[in-house]
């Protein structure tokens, strides 16, 4: 395991750094657009590029499942099939399995399934998960873990974390170690702090090339996630980077940025690009609203996206009354500009010291100025 | 009216040209690409115009109804709200009113009918048309006529091209000459030479920017279009471009260049490109078919579109299966791509005087090399 992370400066528990891969460097706090099929939905990858974006995920599920992972590394492996010469960081497939596979059946080893797409049965092991990450020549590759469901009690969190890290070794030793890529191990323990410190402990004491925080964002609020974030990152080494798995809003981003986190992956932006939902300076709105049929003003004026700098609101307006695919297209290219623009500011604030004061701004004019905006 | 058009080479019958508008200039003979709701459906402007596109086509039975016209008006003209800078020709709407619209009532001035979007009641007379389309800020108007059903009788095509006839004098009163705009007529006469130069001495005698050959692709067949074209052409002045209607597949395009014709739009490259068809120098394929599964071939390794410099057809194959809107992205620009570059080939072999040499191997092509191409 080879990936470099080196922090450059330090804001309280925030940090900025450079993650150093096979596939390039990339500045941290990066926020990966999540590409589940081997593509950022609504997006080539030429235009992900412009939207600033370093690296970005993709879901060994549903590649395991089409077009697979031997076929893909037939074609070239991720990079070369999706145009993306960039790092690549692919999940385990667990989370998926657990999500959207039918009658799953879960083993002390493994996880028995049927694929949501033909009803095939698979199974996923943490070894199997590994070898099929590392045909998709993923730059970094996840241990395969347990989600644990919420709410969970302390001694469901307990078993399903102690299964997550018996998980972690064994997926340790499937992966193959390779110049500039890399292992993360998951840290799991639900809300519970002392379960959270344990997993902690565990994935330390094997020695991973980054470290994620699993098992948020589902159900247990911001207020819960932050709590864990408070428990957990101060435990994890500081040579190493921290990835809070499928989160989140601008606001969680910010949250979890000021409390050491260095990576994210979330769909907000582009699952919200394709329903009309606007991420801005001044906060969320929906293009579909009546009122903007007749705005000739930019989305965001001091955005720098293809959508911004050549169409008015109107023009989106129509675009997603009319079904067209070139309001997704846009407005997709738009969000994944703005979150990307947010991790450069939280970045450069980070580094100029001012991060409180600049997350301050960023909420006061989420909240602030746009009226019916709906912060979510 | 002030568009010109210049000839600069002949081979035979056909023509290479420029159109000079208010919009720029265009190497004819040309492709129009056709955005019927200010967008080229899966497309960016931008990468509209990296096909080399120069012209694009707008539907006003659809914006006159979605948004409306005095919407995009005051939203800056089409070209503004699509960010197409350069020559947009606009439809009369008179053909969608046909096809589209429900409870249509024709009468000697005009045509009442509902929207098939949400019922309500409009009306299209000549004068309205051009009014719509001057709204839109089209940079060539086409007079509204009746596309003459097929099949019909003599009488019956007579009746309909004569009231054609009157409504494109009515069009020509309505049209504000503007410099570098300008308004096209529109022969009709469905399949009888007869009224096809009945209809052509009646638009020459009002006088237009350029001349049109509507009625076609409507079900008569590539011999008898290519019959009604040898029949008119000869008969519209050769320092006004011309254009055909709704034409038409590669080998549709070919014969009319080869007859004489300056201008096309037709669907069939955007549709294509959203239903996995491909067109390329070897014929047409569908990109479903499981044999492309594995294929790590560019679609077509002579072209210098996006889809085909930097994936495998084995990654459109996939995009396709898993439903991707990359897929249709990829597929139209491709599609675009191929349309553009046949008529840049076109045009220099009318330069190079080689035009039916061209033409004879271009057919060989799509003929010969791919065993399970349907040509369409």
């Amino acid at each position: 395991m080879t990936i470099r992370y080196r922090p450059v400066a330090v804001a309280g528990a925030a940090r900025a750094g450079i993650l150093q891969t096979a596939h390039g460097s990339v500045e941290t706090p990066t926020f990966m657009p999540v590409g589940t099929t081997a593509t950022v939905k609504a997006m080539t990858a030429d235009a992900v590029r412009e939207t600033g974006a370093a690296i970005v995920l993709g879901n060994t599920y549903h590649l395991m499942l089409r077009p697979g992972a031997d076929r893909v590394a037939a074609l070239g492996g991720l990079h070369r099939f999706m145009d993306w010469p960039g790092t690549i960081l692919t999940d385990s497939g667990g989370f998926q399995v657990m999500s959207l596979a039918k009658l799953r059946k879960m083993d002390a080893d493994g996880v028995m399934f049927q694929s949501h797409l033909d009803g095939s049965t698979h199974r996923l092991t943490p070894a199997r998960s590994i070898e099929i990450q590392h045909k998709l020549d993923a730059t970094i590759s996840m241990v395969l873990d347990e989600c644990t469901p919420f709410p969970a009690t302390e001694e469901q969190a307990r078993l399903s974390m102690e299964m997550s890290s018996r998980w972690a070794a064994r997926s340790r030793e499937a992966f193959l170690d390779r110049p500039g890529y890399g292992l993360f191990g998951i840290v799991q323990g639900g809300v519970f702090p002392g379960l959270r410190a344990a997993s902690a402990g565990a994935l330390t004491d094997i020695g991973f090339d980054g470290y994620a925080i699993g098992g948020l964002a589902v159900g247990e609020g911001q207020a819960a996630m932050f709590g864990v974030l408070d428990a957990t990152i101060p435990l994890l080494p500081t040579d190493r980077a921290r990835y809070l798995m499928g989160v989140g809003t601008p606001d969680d981003i910010v949250g979890a940025v000021q409390r050491g986190v260095d990576m994210f992956d979330c769909v907000i932006p582009t699952r919200a690009g394709r329903t009309a939902r606007a991420y801005t300076a001044e906060g969320v709105f929906n293009l579909r609203n009546a009122r903007f049929a007749d705005d000739a003003a930019p989305l965001d004026p001091c955005c720098r996206c293809l959508a911004c700098n050549r169409h008015s609101r109107g023009y989106l307006h129509h675009l997603f009354r009319a079904g067209e695919m070139l309001g997704p297209m846009l407005l997709t290219w738009h969000n994944l500009t703005y979150y990307q623009d947010l991790m450069r500011g939280l970045r450069a604030a980070i580094i100029a010291d001012r991060l409180d004061v600049h997350a301050a701004a960023l909420r006061a004019d989420w909240m602030g100025r746009e009226p019916s905006g709906e912060l979510t």
